[in-house]
């Protein structure tokens, strides 16, 4: 392919993703396939002679287009957004054009040079503490997802407290050997609703694990209390917490840890390392309402978010702020520590290498660039507006049939989560038949322990069933998720297409689809 | 940005993309910019409003692209290439426009499913052994770099090894104990000259790492009795061998491990991982020609190369094949047993997620689909056996001049390692100054030690002098690195508009430099 051959290519390729924008909303968001729809469609071989761009670009249409999920839909609200924009798309048009193995600053200087630079304009969008700016001892770096930053802060923390409590031992076996003794004690730690990656990076890491409890009673958030607790408990068994997630915008329900008082046990606990994961809600921060959440950051060790959620930078892209780059560099660089110490005194260039588990590195600031330029801070601003208003206008709509819906939270950062109220219920023991009014908005604790345990197998029952037929239908797709025993339905609508009448439109499928399960007819119940 | 901006956006991209590509030649291949270049350059915080596309673009030219190293140009000769392609431009034109965080089947079959068909269609393409096809116990994943594998395979080995020796321990305080203890035992293994990525996988995974030596007189290979040695001594210390990585087609000279004979060490230590890193070498196996190199495949535990470097796809695409994919999944899933199990019997979907550090995947499979179909496998092989027959062009050049240079190894897979030779030694001492003309391809090791110690100084001396001013030119860009105690420098051409006329003209750059540094006239000695 010549580079005019090339360029006409592009162009039928910029054609086909405008017109699959442009109507994007028109085709239902989940695919219809099978798993293994795709295999008998295609050869089992690559072909001997090379093949033209239109028999390429035909299959594309006719056999992938029909297995893709549309994650840009306007009804897509599972999960959490992850939203593309068409600045985002010209960031990896000319990244994949002015292709490289990154790795140090002479494998390009702009690559480097440009990450620090938007990392910093992000920086300060968010309203980060100085710490997290390159000026300083910190500096912020992406990486691909949160999972990846999770396992260099769990890995980087794991060594941090080694160096700091073995430091006056000489190198050497015994060191070793105390070294890998110690590391068998260390404990990462997470909240109950903490994203699984945690769990995943101390696996990776060969450390522990451990849950801190977050239950409904304090909206799933963990509490310093709590955190002190579970510390307290791992030191009484031998064990040394050395690693702690908190959550600003929790997966399930967008919880946000009470990060103030987490400050205070960061405080009292030195050598544990507290990373931030705001994957999804850390964008809500470039809005000046929300950061006030950002004056506790500057006690913790590193902060991370996905530009590539909700800040409409295209997949992958996750911002991960350092408070000490050399918490990084001490772990991860393999070069010689004086060779180290000459680059670092001279702070003439940055080695990402040093600061990831990678070697190689794309040229993704490119894209943050264009994005952040396009939009401008009050575009990006409104955008996240735009999407709180729509889930309060959502929330608004499940309040008005308090008959069929319990709110459960939100809505915070646009999502919402609720369950289905069961129908006047008919088997379940007598107390819990004289249980209040479903109008409720949340649960209340009036219920002998029975009779609850039994009318939430019911809640839950009925919560899954319209859950299921919602997406079986195809239109919209919607998560769930079990927290404390609560099976809820989420929904979170931010994409960059959202509007008001898709949720309407959900709305009247969740009513539909409710009173159909609970045998409800329109007139009211049966 | 609206789709119809979005059109007439795109459109002056490709034209860049096409001017870039057609005027690439003419570009030095290095920048000249000093470190910071750019931040004074760039305002320092994001516009307030959003800008026009017009205005970002005319940034892109002025700012970004004087910082670029140009790896695409035919003047870029360093490291190893990271060869793009307008069908992988195209791929990820595309893939930028489905953008998804594609972690599971659901998030978007095709992408799973596509990924699953173009890895087997590269199994094939190389004569990998059947073991590493999807419809057995393994298979193919794309990851992003071969760092990002490595680690990988060294967390999956570590704890393969701990349930092998544990598996009829108890869950429990004790079992953690032991494996804390087993883990401090573990050490991972790779040549001497294997890529540095195996000792920093060993640093995130808390493992001892230990080099295997590939002396100059085996090529710098690894033989199964320096693995063998190199086991018994770890096992004699009271350590546990667990994690080899051998090498087809080290950093420094494209040199291949002893396959063979390592296969037959796996055999004796079934517990040892060993991993086959390819990362550059491995696309020649595309040519019957190479493809001996794989019989001994079937005997190691995974194998990984980089299409990123020499198959035309652009960065990053790092293939991973495992033998036994439950090696991968019993470490990285966090799914309950029992989910994953009927997962597995029902054989239906493939979780990529729980074969890897991250959760969210890209769709990097379509620039491969693109790559391999418009190529065709014909396409790709010419295009390899250019780059070897480039390799021995230049090789025979330098053995024109005999004088000047002295050639190490090479070529291998378009690989030309090469010193300068000294102007006749003055100031070394008498035995040297009697050494046999440098007109040998390779030493001889007929100096006594010391004076070939001391010749071997002034080799590297002169090497360097000579790599450095070449660089400094700006005109082309190559490596050096010091093996064995030589200092030597690199050539490989293998980019897609490599020609022999760069070559030449390299050749004749290094014999104007040589002749400079070794105070030489055109007539010969002064």
């Amino acid at each position: 392919m010549d580079s005019s051959q090339f360029r006409d290519a592009a162009h039928t390729a910029i054609e086909d993703i405008v017109k699959y924008y442009d109507t994007i909303q028109d085709r239902p968001v989940l695919p219809s396939v099978s798993p293994g729809y795709l295999k008998p469609l295609l050869p089992s071989s690559p072909p001997q002679e090379g093949e033209s761009w239109p028999a390429i670009q035909a299959d594309l249409e006719k056999h992938i287009m029909p297995g893709l999920t549309h994650w840009q839909s306007p009804k897509y609200m599972a999960f959490f957004p992850c939203n593309s924009s068409f600045p985002g798309m010209l960031g990896e048009m000319y990244s994949s054009a002015f292709n490289a193995a990154a790795f140090n600053w002479i494998c390009s200087p702009a690559v480097t040079e440009l990450e620090t630079i938007v990392m910093d304009w992000v920086a300060k969008l968010l309203g980060l503490p100085d710490v997290y700016l390159s000026d300083g001892e910190g500096g912020g770096i992406i990486q691909g997802t949160a999972s990846e930053v999770i396992v260099t802060a769990v890995v980087a923390a794991r060594e941090r407290i080694l160096r700091r409590r073995l430091k006056d031992m000489e190198e050497g076996e015994e060191k070793w050997d105390k070294m890998a003794e110690m590391r068998g004690k260390l404990v990462a730690m997470g909240s109950e609703h903490a994203h699984s990656s945690t769990h995943k990076a101390a696996i990776i890491a060969g450390t522990r694990f451990r849950n801190v409890p977050a239950p409904r009673d304090t909206g799933f958030r963990v509490t310093g209390q709590a955190l002190r607790t579970a510390i307290k408990e791992c030191r009484d068994k031998g064990l040394e917490p050395f690693f702690f997630t908190a959550t600003i915008g929790s997966t399930a329900t967008c919880a946000v840890d009470d990060l103030e008082a987490i400050a205070e046990v960061a405080k009292e606990n030195p050598d544990v390392w507290i990373h931030v994961d705001a994957a999804y809600a850390g964008s809500a921060l470039i809005c000046p309402e929300y950061q006030h959440l950002c004056s506790s950051l500057a006690s913790f060790d590193s902060f991370n978010f996905n530009l590539h959620k909700w800040l409409l930078v295209n997949f992958d892209c996750s911002a991960f702020f350092i408070k000490k780059r050399r918490d990084l560099i001490d772990t991860f660089s393999i070069t010689p520590s004086y060779l180290r110490n000459e680059f670092s005194d001279r702070g003439l260039v940055t080695d990402y290498r040093d600061w990831q588990i990678p070697l190689g590195r794309r040229f993704r600031s490119l894209k943050v660039w264009f994005v952040l330029r396009t939009y401008g801070v009050e575009g990006l601003r409104r955008f996240i507006r735009n999407h709180i208003t729509l889930g309060e206008y959502f929330h608004g709509l499940l309040l008005t049939r308090k008959d069929l819906f319990t709110v459960i939270t939100g809505p915070a950062f646009a999502l919402t989560t609720f369950t289905i109220n069961p129908a006047r219920p008919r088997r379940i023991s007598s107390s819990a038949a004289n249980r209040p009014d479903p109008m409720h908005e949340a649960y209340t604790n009036d219920f002998t322990t029975d009779a609850e345990a039994q009318y939430q197998v019911e809640v839950n029952r009925v919560t899954k069933e319209v859950y299921e037929k919602v997406n079986s239908q195809g239109e919209f797709w919607i998560t769930a998720t079990m927290v404390g025993g609560v099976y809820l339905i989420r929904v979170v609508s931010a994409t960059e297409r959202a509007e008001e009448r898709w949720l309407k439109r959900l709305f009247e499928v969740l009513v539909g689809v409710s009173e159909e399960v609970l045998g409800l007819g329109k007139e009211g119940e049966k």
